[in-house]
């Protein structure tokens, strides 16, 4: 089959092995693949992936001397079945699934190994008991929107959010913009987003941000205060005289931002008691000045990913069509175009999501 | 009055004016103060500890070209009324008190301002509405521990422990052992305590660890995880047949070390989902790899100082025998040894709580 693959930290084109499924497992036409940013990163700073697998204990350590097909936001169709499965799905069904297989000697990630190839190949093998099926009105590409939109999901439940908090979101790439979209379900208002780029803060507003801010004129922290004033001041806590101004609702941001210095810089203008949920993917070390979370009081909360139910609301939350998708996929490319795409994406201008489509000539 | 002031960097003894008490204040005899390890880092980091203030926006900074007298934990008598008091406590009463005066403007901190000296001098103004009368039976040098101990509480309570929680305190300084007392009274068993020098891991026994550690010889982590293990397995989760051993209380670690690169070691060692409660205070910039944090979605919380609630209800478990304090008091010095108890502090085996006496001959 062909896939994108990297090889010597480059993304080139190859004939591979169709995957064998085993135990329990599909094989699967793979129809849609968005590109994640967390590819982008395992591309440019693979050494520093693979290290990180190795630091937390991982079971499956990538090896960069071999192949390894990335892609995790997929959308795919059935084509057969391996031994003892319930074909619970009939063949040609559109599935979903979490990117990951469940094996007896533990869960193999779709998309960072060298054994289980991800969406930038024509075929993947999956766990049939993960499998969801796509409802039929639903477009395929924004089936596999599933994915990263889940992920802000899972941010917005893991940050506990009480009617009184006032969020802010700060970085309007693909993860922030799930986490606004995931924040507007919430009935979490008003959402106040930041972004440098003029294209993301267009995306933030389409996702349902009811602020947006350039950062480069505007302190985020300025305008979360104007819209963090409590409505209704009967609930709003007594300040103390000295203090100018009036009080302000919890501070809960979302770090979607994933580079070194963000963390350290909320830290420094977040009001006290401000919880931090950090879901921007940052594969380098990071420098904070503890004292400054000391006394604010701050509180972080590191998240990944989504459980099983989370990714199935949400499949449901597009379907109904809860999450508005359609501004969200910005470009369409076939397997040559994957190591394009992945320049392209440097770029916060040109694109939210670019969807692999393998079979597109 | 005598007192032992920071200048030019260094603690020595001077005559300064006896503060003056303002509205709603009192004047005080200070009988007993301990010295607290944030004094011996703003001794050593004065420049870091005042632009500190300054990047928080404290509205009272240090002047470091000024006299400032240090000392917050601290047991004193009433002698002196300022105008508008309530006078609810007698003249000659002792007293404990948060070291904050509450004044129009703002709160002025008793120990790091020029204007409001601390407990290393003869006398101090308090504010009135915030003064602790201290039971009679209650040794004066014991009643000056409900500043360091009421730390302790406090972070306990922002961990908001289930029963289910398995604690780790790591660095058993009076920070640590104050964590410990405070996980003995909320009965968080067992506890785990992890420190390198001999004396304090006999101290951290003493306030109510069940386990010390040695980090040199044995990991914190392994002697948690021994500990960690759940008795009542009917409650322990499920775990996925690929891992190996048995299932474990979820980690709530108590940092009390305050030094550059702990952080990030615990976040390598934690297990998934791991509670980190910051309370060590780092002046120092720290380096952490949040990819650590999200790949196991640990959560931090910074704690700092207590509520008036916590402060009260210290000083009653004190006072109730319900805290050993006797174990935490290893030297007393009178004003002209307040130089070298900072320097003897500097040494974890000598001593745990140096209390000085600024009417010691």
């Amino acid at each position: 089959m062909r896939a994108a693959v990297m090889r010597d930290r480059r993304i080139l084109v190859a004939d591979i092995p169709v995957p064998d499924p085993g135990p329990g497992e599909v094989l699967v036409k793979t129809l849609a693949c968005g590109i994640c940013g967390s590819d982008l990163h395992a591309l440019k700073h693979a050494d520093r992936f693979v290290e990180h697998q190795r630091r937390i204990g991982s079971r499956f350590v990538m090896d960069l001397r071999a192949d390894i097909v990335m892609g995790h936001e997929f959308c795919a169709e059935i084509v057969a079945f391996g031994p003892d499965t319930a074909r619970r799905l009939p063949l040609g069904a559109r599935v979903c699934s979490m990117p990951g297989l469940i094996r007896a000697d533990g869960v193999r990630t779709v998309g960072y190994s060298n054994e289980t190839p991800g969406g930038y190949a024509q075929y993947m093998r999956l766990t049939e008991s993960r499998l969801l099926p796509v409802p039929e009105a639903l477009e395929t590409d924004r089936a596999a929107l599933t994915e990263p939109m889940a992920v802000g999901l899972h941010a917005v439940n893991m940050a506990r959010l009480s009617p009184d908090d006032a969020p802010l979101v700060i970085g309007c790439g693909p993860v922030g913009l799930a986490v606004i979209a995931a924040l507007r379900l919430a009935g979490a208002r008003p959402i106040v987003a930041a972004d440098f780029s003029p294209r993301r803060r267009a995306l933030a507003a389409a996702l349902g941000a009811d602020t947006v801010v350039d950062p480069a004129t505007t302190s985020p922290w300025t305008t979360w205060a104007e819209a963090a004033v409590w409505r209704d001041t009967t609930r709003a806590p007594v300040l103390p005289p000295w203090v100018s101004g009036p009080a302000r609702r919890p501070a809960v941001v979302f770090e979607c931002v994933g580079v070194p210095g963000v963390l350290d810089q909320l830290m420094g203008h977040a009001p006290r008691g401000t919880r931090i949920v950090v879901v921007g993917v940052c594969m380098e070390p990071d420098t904070i000045h503890t004292m400054l979370g000391i006394s604010k009081e701050l509180a972080f909360q590191f998240v990944l990913g989504y459980t099983a139910d989370e990714f199935e609301q949400t499949l449901a939350h597009i379907a109904a069509g809860a999450i508005p998708t359609a501004p969200l996929i910005t470009g369409h490319v076939g397997l040559d175009g994957v190591a394009g795409a992945f320049a392209e994406l440097a770029s916060p201008e040109r694109h939210a999501k670019i969807i692999v489509e393998p079979w597109r000539a």
